[in-house]
């Protein structure tokens, strides 16, 4: 069985040009340990791409996790969900007994490894060195099994006239909404966090909200048209058909004169990702189109290459709440969109 | 003497308001780490700010990495580098000897602590969560005793004719000087990577470069002017005086109208820096001004807030050495600067 998973992983790196597999097998002694490294190195000496082995493991010997694990595992699983819990319960305790016997925990602190114990509170990296690793070691230190949501925005709607900005009806409707709905929605004497993207019309759509930790990073300004920065699509269009024609075929990859690309802006993301994972407190997101697409398409796990064609409506909330299966999401529309401002 | 330290160090957080304060203490007992927690919990109490402990411990059993500090400790040292090799490494370990046993590792899991074993091969963490102990880590898992060289330097000079991009004298002076002055100046045998900012100017720059291991990096862009982008220096104080005198107040926190600061430009900057620190091969980064006086004022520990007045010689090969006492500089000028272009 774990051998046709590994032939299985090589032909994904071989034949499919994949990066990265993630190799989950039933059993890991200390002699699989070796052979799945051994086989790696193997690949090399056939001239084959050079493929490392991070291992990690999940060690967990805190009663409380361990049972709020066991009774999420009982209430979702299929093969769990419709069972007596008591008895459930005592098959599921007598599994892991004798999986136990199964698993050797890494010693060899010749190979890559990251142990997780107690999820995140402890944790041990041996031999991580290059980017890849490090950022998977950081991910790994910020996931948690806490449940708070994260909700998502775009900037309500204003006009600019002779350099005033004033909210639309509909916008200064969504505006007065905010508040309420949060307040509606927040768990019992719950934090807070704002982030906002640092221009007026994202500051001034959380003007109304009551909480103080409201915080401006440049990390979610709108992506970057470089010299074509505060012009139209109509505009570009017009007066750089090359740019708009290059833009067109690869919305993704084509990156602006002296900007960005969706792809950079992805990359620019990676680490305000990652500390949204780490929250533990709820959290509100104010930002444009650009930065919005992209953060759904990380949370909803899909194609992030097709995040510049999703249309999200304007004046709606999108709440994000995490979940054993990844990240459930309910959409609240507070306000209508006026279309063409 | 560890009472009088640990006071200086609450008067430098109360007094002076700062943020972070590096305590070493002279040994370090289970005795003195219990002491020093809950001093700090005690200031809590007293309504002053709240201030967390993250142990640091650098862990070491390698003897060829022992030996190797050992001896650049014998070298440079003020009160060692006089005396005779021999005589000084006995003396030097019979110290370390004696001061063993007054240094007790961490085994409190209630405390946060990262524990950095032979030089980052293997790295502890425990009760690492939020955002600046993350930053930290990373930091502590990148760095390394390897030696290399780091070169930072501005693209050519180009010309722009008609959409042409053709280099001037002095631009192609440098670009053919640069591969000749690297093959010099590189250890034997050793690989490059060369990091530069996504344009035209910076790739046609490292054009002639005989190593393949290019990356044109979004990160590396140059500070984004937003509205302003493509203007020069006249052209905003012209047609922009406002945003202009702003600027011109203060440089280094200003904002351009959807763009960047300085201080936006340090924050993307960080975890760059952070893979610059982690590499153990040399590498070449060629990068406009504004990016390149940060990474100039990183190095060279100066204050990052007068970055934005640093004038940077063009056409010149900035070589950074890391060294024991940080990071050491000698200017290479390839080719003489048009000003005025």
């Amino acid at each position: 069985m774990t051998k046709r998973m590994l032939t299985d992983m090589f032909e994904w790196f071989d034949q499919e040009n994949g990066e990265v597999a993630i190799f989950i097998p039933w059993v890991t002694t200390h002699h699989l340990q070796k052979r799945i490294v051994s086989r790696c190195h193997q690949e090399v000496n056939r001239g084959k791409k050079k493929v490392e082995v991070l291992f990690v493991e999940n060690i967990c010997d805190d009663p409380s996790i361990l049972m709020e694990n066991m009774k999420v595992k009982l209430k979702y699983a299929p093969e769990w969900k419709d069972r007596p819990l008591k008895e459930s319960m005592q098959s599921l305790q007598t599994q892991i007994v004798k999986y136990q016997t199964k698993f050797d925990t890494i010693n060899d602190d010749s190979f890559s490894y990251v142990k997780i114990i107690n999820l995140r509170s402890k944790v041990i990296c041996n031999g991580i060195f290059g980017h890849l690793p490090s950022v998977i070691t950081t991910f790994l230190m910020s996931i948690h099994i806490g449940i708070r949501p994260v909700w998502l925005t775009t900037p309500a709607q204003f006009t600019h006239t002779d350099g005033q900005l004033s909210a639309t009806d509909d916008g200064e409707k969504f505006r007065r909404q905010l508040p309420l709905f949060l307040q509606k929605r927040l768990p019992n004497n719950s934090d807070l966090i704002v982030f906002t993207a640092p221009d007026k019309t994202s500051s001034k759509t959380v003007e109304y909200l009551p909480w103080t930790h409201k915080i401006e990073t440049p990390v979610l300004n709108l992506l970057s048209a470089g010299v074509c920065t505060g012009m139209s699509k109509a505009d570009i269009a017009n007066k750089m058909p090359e740019v708009w024609q290059k833009w067109r075929k690869d919305p993704y990859h084509f990156r602006f004169p002296s900007g960005e690309s969706y792809e950079d802006l992805v990359y620019r993301l990676d680490p305000f990702i990652l500390q949204l994972e780490r929250f533990t407190v709820p959290v509100l997101v104010v930002v444009h189109d650009t930065v919005l697409q992209v953060l759904y398409s990380y949370f909803k796990n899909q194609d992030v290459t097709q995040s510049p064609l999703l249309h999200l409506p304007k004046h709606t909330i999108i709440e994000l709440a995490s979940a054993r299966t990844g990240w459930t999401e309910k959409s609240f529309p507070l306000a209508k969109a006026e279309e063409n401002i």
